[in-house]
């Protein structure tokens, strides 16, 4: 019976006296294995199915926990329907909320219950009115204060045999009574549900963020290796564009043993840079810089910089070595070993990946490997960088990532994860249950309007809506989609309106995106030609086709529309032309409407079928779509509206949705 | 963190190795709080996601056990998609079974996938061979007898560096190695997932029953009340009608004080019976026999004479007492009591029944009450009655039952519950979960096409099909519905129909319901008129109209028929008229196709729309349905065919549907 003893809602009284069932707690994640997600100042809507046998009234209370608190917060749940009880609490503090259930026959609200009907059947009995006595008398003793008095008071009233029935019951079903009789509820015989679930609290920013990755050494002067001075002069860039965070792909020294050239040939020139993952040289590994990049000095003051600028640096943690890498011969035992005594390259039978090795998570020295690893999050952290773009992490040990990110985050609940693993959809949301803030997705590949409803519908009304937070990416420096290599303008720029539009946090890869960068290096091929992976690129930002005005206006959209810095109050609209993918977020009062023509080449028009309930718009009244991206505002009724997109125009509206209140003027618009 | 540490499947160990992850094991209930139901025999399929990090084939294999065991017998799990993984095993012993799931990386399917892909490369090496060898040298240390020796010369035979890269590979990679490699696995670093989930197994009775209540005091001579006796001597008549399960209300002494005269009168004649659910006077309670019934061996008599005939008897058990029950005098600190020192008699504000105590679960004898009632079920289960029917189980506290019928199934687990619950859906889905083996439904009240599939996908398709098993009653001493009261003949058989097709359990109160009782106490009242619960009747058994020969047919086709042996397979297939509602069930090759009209009055006819890919039938063929309440066929082809159905005739037909398969005649079907 392991496992058993724990679950579930049994007393470990044999002959237990708790009536109540507590039952589907949510939010949870795995039955309580994981800790749902939350951002700081996050309201969390607990719910649960709690009741009793037989007729008696039951009450039920939410407790809850900062994991670092001695004591628990109490909050009455309140009767929803259907058995199903609601409380709500905010996070205010980042780290690890806990909360459970507590549940209890209310025998006073029963009694209170009863004495109504039958006074109503004037069948109130002495009797009757001595149970009330004897259950408010026994609520003073519980109560404090001035309840405590006005308690024992009620209890004398009603034991006044010489009054009236009448008044003694409208004593007894007074509201401060039974305020005072709820405060002080009797949970003798309660129920606590014996599962602890928990809420991981993390830093705004997880919940809501634009990235923007760009290769530093690509932005020196023109012929020159980029270093990170020349990124912290070109802050501006990015900031202008409305990026919160920036982040750079591995910054370490590049192993020198079987370097790639230029668009992954196995033959470089001497000065060919290599690839930024393969990581380690004598220069050093994880903790070292680059020497062409610059000194850990340039790198303090590039955040420092990007600081001044509400900008967060990233790094890329990429958990895998060059053979030039010092813990190569400083550790080989956590390498796995050929026959030979060489250490094991990586492979995709039949290929071979002999300039990089990984590391072995079934080493005998897992303590030594792990803590190393640890070591190298904390030693950016201590540098200041709180965030993390971390690389393939489904190729490594799944409980290695449950420990070190908790381990971390326990002292550092500031820090956030990335986890860049594009693999099968299962391997994806454990890594996320394991601890990582957010995740790359399969946005990329998700073109039609039915495959992007159902990915949105799967990621935003299940299980997976609790703790898997969606990064959207139209493009990496590994994934250069077909869409975008034929779709032209139209297709970066719809792609770039549903990333940062269906997805609260998303990210491009730059300058290759606002340049639209669109060549792959061979037919069939998702990678770029000439890729920043391999070699050292020079762009022309200031291009006048480039897409940089347009990723502004969008990132001071989303930053102005609280609709759009969450991902799971979404609503899609039916249309009559299914080019025209139509949905609708929203955030307390603030409403968006985006409408994006999929076809990057043609013109499409439509009408639309708006959900006007869930809009809450009356079908009578008119109703204002102001265009946020164009600056135009259109006047619209109903739910049939219509629409036409030209993608080599804009092929998409953001709309602001202003309904129509009612006020001294009469035609003012609730904004 | 309390509850946490058992969840899931992360190991002890700190820097753990094992790098598989074990997910969304089913069949669960309540995440493994509760057990899954099975009959004996059924063979279970128990899926997980199993996968773990990176490229590693993995492995999982299921274990089990009946709890009596000492040791778990193991089954390897075959991948099925997406993560998924799935094995079976067979529940052939009454009582609980145990199981769980072990999943490793499998680094010999790793090295042979491996050796395969680079062997059609041509890019073999010495190392490669010797790291197959080395891994099945480690199997040969594992394996024993003949595998060990084979795997050893396997590995000899990938260390003979002259012979050709070609004939090692073949070696290393051919099949009875594979088995042999497959058969010891290295299990070091496997993740055993820590929680043990329970199958519940019952007799087949539990699965598939039919119950005939009837109220023995009606069954004497004309003007007598009936006895033990007269009941035994009737036992062809429900034995003739294809019953197992003969249901007798409580059969013990009847409360003298404030006994209820006919119709719920408070004003009962001297003779008058009284209800048989007040239970308890100077003869006895819940284990003494109402003396105008008869002696114990009169009741030892009953039941040897049912089992000649396969008829099991069913008694109720009612946990309340009259006011004359001996508990009152003997165990009062088992009531609540009122101030006045009296006994609280039951209440619903302002409604009093003062002929009935509720037993006090919150008594500080629980120990003494729990085994008191225990001792009921103990008392009756010793003379031989192995199903019992528990009246109101909602208002009796969810701990008692969940300890009482896993403390009786211990020793007997052929004990068979039904529980009488009509009330909150969760409150129903809990008394389920808690142990009982069979519940009643909402069914008597589910009358439209729309309501009759809503609930049985509910029933079938969700979480409840795991541990609630439905028993359908159109009618019951306390449920005569509007349907039955309006409905006539056609409303009696179309709810006979639909009861014992859609639920492999099913039952029906008589006489009332062949003979089509049908008059309400008052209009708007679900209470028969003279109910027996009041009153003794005298029923003519052999009016002409009898309904007897078609609930004897329904209950011959029922036996004949696997696919009505079971409730969870069934699929509902469109008609042009929603008065008529298809289904089909399945039991491996047996297919019934059920059509009821569902409009008593009119004869309604119309189109069906059969989904001929569920049922496993060729568009282009001819298939036979064969009616098997009338016996009639007819040949039918493809997905629409008509059919009308007269209520007054026969409002169902309920067909065996016959496949043509290609013999030597060419026209036979698939019987």
């Amino acid at each position: 019976m392991s496992g058993f003893s724990s679950l579930g809602s049994v007393s470990s009284d044999k002959f237990a006296v708790n009536r109540v069932v507590i039952e589907d707690v949510t939010p949870r994640v795995d039955g309580g294995r994981f800790p749902a997600k939350r951002v700081r100042g996050d309201v969390v809507t607990v719910q649960a199915d709690v009741f009793g046998d037989g007729h008696d009234a039951v009450a039920a209370m939410l407790r809850y926990r900062h994991r670092s608190a001695r004591t628990w917060q109490k909050v009455p749940m309140e009767f929803v329907v259907n058995d199903r009880w609601r409380a709500r609490f905010e996070v205010a503090e980042l780290g690890r909320y806990q909360f459970t259930i507590e549940g209890w026959t209310d025998h006073f609200a029963t009694w209170r219950n009863g004495i109504i009907k039958k006074h109503a059947a004037g069948v109130v009995t002495e009797a009757d009115l001595e149970i009330g006595a004897s259950l408010i008398e026994d609520g003073s003793r519980r109560a404090s204060g001035q309840m405590a008095e006005m308690l024992a008071e009620t209890a004398v009233v009603l034991r006044q045999s010489k009054a009236s029935s009448a008044d003694r019951v409208e004593r007894a079903v007074a509201e401060d009574a039974w305020v005072a009789m709820r405060s002080f509820p009797d949970r003798s015989g309660a129920t606590v549900h014996d599962i602890v679930y928990e809420i991981e609290v993390d830093r705004e920013l997880a919940g809501f963020s634009a990235w923007y990755e760009l290769f530093p050494r690509s932005w020196g002067e023109s012929g020159e290796h980029g270093t990170l001075v020349d990124v912290a002069d070109h802050l501006d860039y990015v900031a202008d564009m409305g990026f919160d965070i920036l982040y750079l792909p591995p910054i370490h020294p590049i192993g020198r043993t079987l370097r790639k050239g230029p668009n992954n040939t196995l033959s470089p020139g001497e000065d060919d840079p290599g690839v930024p993952w393969a990581i380690g040289g004598p220069e050093g590994g994880h903790t070292a810089i680059h020497p062409d990049l610059g000194t850990l000095e340039d790198f303090r003051k590039l955040l420092g910089r990007a600081g001044d600028r509400g900008i967060e640096i990233a790094l890329d943690i990429a958990f895998q070595c060059s053979p030039d890498h010092p813990w190569v011969k400083e550790h080989p035992q956590w390498f796995r070993h050929r026959p030979d005594g060489s250490i094991q390259y990586a492979e995709n039978p039949p290929k071979k990946y002999e300039d990089i090795y990984p590391l072995d998570f079934e080493t005998s020295d897992r303590e030594g490997l792990w803590q190393a690893l640890r070591d190298v999050f904390a030693f950016w952290a201590g540098e200041g960088v709180s965030v993390f773009r971390v690389d393939n992490p489904h190729t490594k040990a799944f409980p290695f990532w449950e420990w070190v990110i908790a381990d971390l985050k326990r002292d550092r609940p500031e820090l956030i994860f990335l986890a860049e693993a594009f693999t099968r959809p299962k391997v994806m949301y454990r890594l996320a249950k394991a601890g990582f803030t957010q995740s790359y997705t399969y946005f990329a590949w998700r073109n039609t309007a039915w495959e992007l409803r159902e990915y949105m519908l799967e990621l935003t009304q299940g299980e997976p809506a609790e703790y898997f937070r969606p990064n959207f990416w139209p493009n990496t420096p590994d994934i250069l989609t077909e869409y975008l290599q034929s779709g032209g303008r139209g297709a970066f720029i719809n792609r770039l309106v549903l990333a940062a539009t269906l997805s609260s946090n998303y990210g491009i890869y730059g300058p290759a995106f606002e340049l639209m960068e669109a060549t792959p290096r061979e037919m069939g091929s998702e990678e770029y030609l000439n890729s920043e992976k391999y070699q050292i690129r020079h762009w022309e930002l200031d291009r006048p086709d480039s897409l940089q005005p347009i990723i502004a206006a969008v990132n001071r959209i989303r930053r102005q529309h609280p609709a759009l810095q969450q991902t799971s109050d979404i609503h899609f609209h039916p249309t009559d032309n299914d080019m025209l993918l139509c949905y609708s977020k929203r955030s307390g009062d603030d409403l968006v409407l985006v409408i994006v023509n999929l076809d990057p080449h043609n013109t499409q028009a439509g009408w639309t079928n708006l959900d006007l309930t869930e809009l809450g718009i009356d079908h009578s009244q008119p109703y204002q779509v102001h265009d946020l991206l164009v600056e135009r505002r259109y006047l619209w009724q109903g739910a049939f509206n219509f629409v036409r997109l030209d993608p080599h125009v804009m092929p998409a509206h953001v709309f602001a949705l202003r309904r129509r209140v009612r006020t001294e003027h009469d035609f003012d618009y609730f904004l």
